[in-house]
């Protein structure tokens, strides 16, 4: 076979795998997703590549020193902290891994099914697990491309009847973000302190943030920079990017609105960014490619791409207060919504000549849909604070409280089987005293 | 002798080093300076740390291989491509080796100046040896901290009357800039590409830069970071610093102009960004301590701190036109003038728990002072290009022309002595057609 038809095998929706749990219907991780994080465990507290396959993780260190797992040159790129340098290996790498992995897994393949023993070795139980952050960030960059939520905050902060600016339909508006406080889901984010000018007082005062919020977005990784001074094209970008991960951009919005103009938000986002910790490869969401929102103007030459490039990935929010029973949606949405692609934002970013490197981050911006109850924040779905949410537990929101648990969730429904990102949850702890 | 009264005697005026050109009273590399840095040579094509004296430079993994260099448990951390390794080790670390370093360079100090032999293997001629960028930089800020060129950017493009924005006066307003595009000097700069909103035309276009400028600023290195969720007093600031640069952040003055509305300069600014390549430590920076200006209002107790927080830092801006003969010095000022001080940005940069690591770089803000020929910008020498500069060779500029070599320079003048940065040099090529 080709490795084209290698690859395209793997995307099959009738493969199963020998571990059960990945066959059922509602599962993140199926056979078709295999996405790629770092890991440790209880027995081994050393951090590791590994895949997501069901309720396990296999463990590409001990599957290529078990001699089932082939590189070019037998690279040593897999009892590492991070993923960068396996990502670095480029993308016929990361393919053959993938297709590897997918005969191995599946439910025809012996070799490991068939093997306890070697199975003891290769794959440890998500649920003893501990997941890190999967790339080491050398830069995280932020954009706005949701024409929603941006009309949103237009309309609320400015002109209702200009909401969208005019340079908005232009480009992939994005900004630097900071990339060192990227942290993995289940990471407790401490709310943070600031300068709050609040409307009755002349003079800022210092003091935790009061309206503090979410943004639900994802996030591509890089996966082959580009030198400085050589951007990438547009119809090249994709090729460019390694995987997606869901990516919640903890924003202060009091601590945001003084502090913004006009050099755009600083500290009301340095505090903390929660990514998911499983990179789901573009490979795995090539069956879901769509359309993307039709673009009115049409974009200048260097943002323009042929074919299908937005993806169809359903989103949601969940709200949990401190030992509350259950959890509130209180977000659905989708990410074939966002006006510029992925693409375009990478070429919008290197046009000028800027650099990338792999890992890094690239945020979509709070993922908004065209309805009231599909809006990535809360200061759309509350509309500043105006129309408080009702949570299943009793009790309203307007902005997060401390002892909230918020959780992202996203995934691609095929027929038959998901190919989902995991989990991204952060609780709110109190600021600093 | 105690350490203090060791680190004290480093800065003794009226010490003279054996290495005679770093007695030249203008030269920047006296034996009060000892700025660090990474280069090679073309004898040794390997990166290492070395120590700038004069014409010369001292080789610190030769130097402590030779045994004349003693650093906690005999550390591995010279013969590296960045310095971060051994600013990791600490501040103690640092003025060890400055006060080993000023000992054997002195004039009274035989070791060094009367064996030949060992000369040749631990000094490298300045002029055989090229310099690199001295550390790995893991995240990148620029502030805008100085009054003089924060209004005279307001009245330029908003209002004359309101010129300063109500937040300027209440915090050092900054912005996260772009790390993986900051090169050290002598770094070829390409002009770049981007949307440009020309008056006369409804939608932008795309091309070529036709306001490309300079941003006169100094930088700041992180020596010790902070952890997630704990920030650094501004009382404790400058005991997180390793050193400063000088920086040239190069602006897109059109680009910026179009894009930064509401999430502040993007491709305007992440293209290129040179610093200097040897760190001038605060150690050395110490006897040009000065009172910083006035703050009025009184800045809230998190920015407050006792003392001279500013530094007597003479700097110049020179333009040379390509293969001119003569450049032309088109701007003079003092980073004394900045009107936050550099204790107060890593305060409000960490004061919402946001966490900075080794080898950060912070920039100033372009350094204006109050007079005409005092500014840190073309835009603001020329107001943004309604007055021409005449250059010596004949010709006039508004903004930089490709072939435009700009030059920073920036010293501290002591008595018979200068603790300088060296050449901060970028050369304007063309666009990328």
């Amino acid at each position: 076979m080709s490795a084209v038809s290698d690859l395209q095998a793997t995307l099959d929706p009738s493969r199963k795998s020998w571990v059960e749990s990945a066959n059922e219907p509602s599962h993140d991780f199926s056979i078709q997703n295999l996405p790629f994080g770092i890991f440790s465990d209880t027995t081994n507290g050393a951090r590791r590549a590994g895949v997501a396959i069901g309720d396990e993780i296999v463990d590409l260190a001990a599957l290529q020193a078990a001699g089932l797992l082939k590189l070019p040159s037998n690279a040593d790129v897999f009892a590492r902290d991070t993923l960068n340098d396996f990502i670095a290996l480029g993308r016929d790498a990361w393919r053959s891994v993938r297709i590897q992995l997918s005969n191995l897994l599946s439910r025809d393949t012996a070799t490991l099914r068939d093997d306890a023993a070697l199975r003891a070795k290769v794959l440890v139980r998500a649920a003893d697990a501990r997941l890190h952050l999967p790339v080491q960030i050398p830069g995280y960059t932020d954009f706005y491309s949701s024409k929603e939520h941006a009309t949103n905050v237009g309309s609320m902060f400015r002109d209702p009847k200009n909401a969208l600016l005019p340079n908005w339909s232009e480009m992939p508006i994005g900004y630097n973000g900071r990339a060192s406080s990227v942290v993995v889901s289940g990471t407790p984010v401490r709310r943070p302190n600031g300068q709050l000018k609040l409307p009755d007082q002349e003079r800022p005062v210092f003091g935790a943030c009061r309206k503090l919020d979410i943004e639900l977005e994802t996030g591509f990784v890089i996966g082959g920079g580009n030198a400085l001074g050589e951007p990438i094209a547009c119809a090249d970008a994709e090729a460019h990017i390694f995987g997606m991960v869901l990516l919640n951009d903890w924003s202060a919005r009091d601590i945001q609105q003084w502090e913004y103009v006009p050099l755009g938000p600083f500290n009301a986002k340095t505090f903390a960014t929660t990514i998911s910790p499983w990179i789901v490869t573009l490979d795995a969401l090539e069956p879901f490619r769509v359309a993307h929102p039709v673009q009115e103007p049409e974009p200048l030459a260097y943002l323009r791409h042929d074919g299908d490039h937005a993806f169809d990935i359903a989103l949601e929010v969940k709200l949990r207060p401190h030992a509350a029973k259950q959890a509130t949606t209180i977000a659905r949405t989708n990410f074939r919504h966002m006006y510029w692609t992925m693409a375009q934002q990478l070429a919008h970013h290197t046009v000028s000549g800027c650099n990338t490197r792999v890992g890094d981050l690239m945020g979509s911006g709070t993922i908004s849909g065209p309805t009231e109850d599909s809006y990535g924040s809360l200061l759309e779905l509350t509309w500043n604070g105006k129309k408080p949410l009702e949570l299943k537990d009793g009790g309203t929101r307007t902005f997060i409280e401390d002892g909230d648990e918020l959780t992202l969730a996203g995934w691609c429904q095929g027929d038959g089987y998901r190919v989902g990102f995991g989990a991204c949850v952060g609780e709110i702890v109190a600021a600093r005293g």
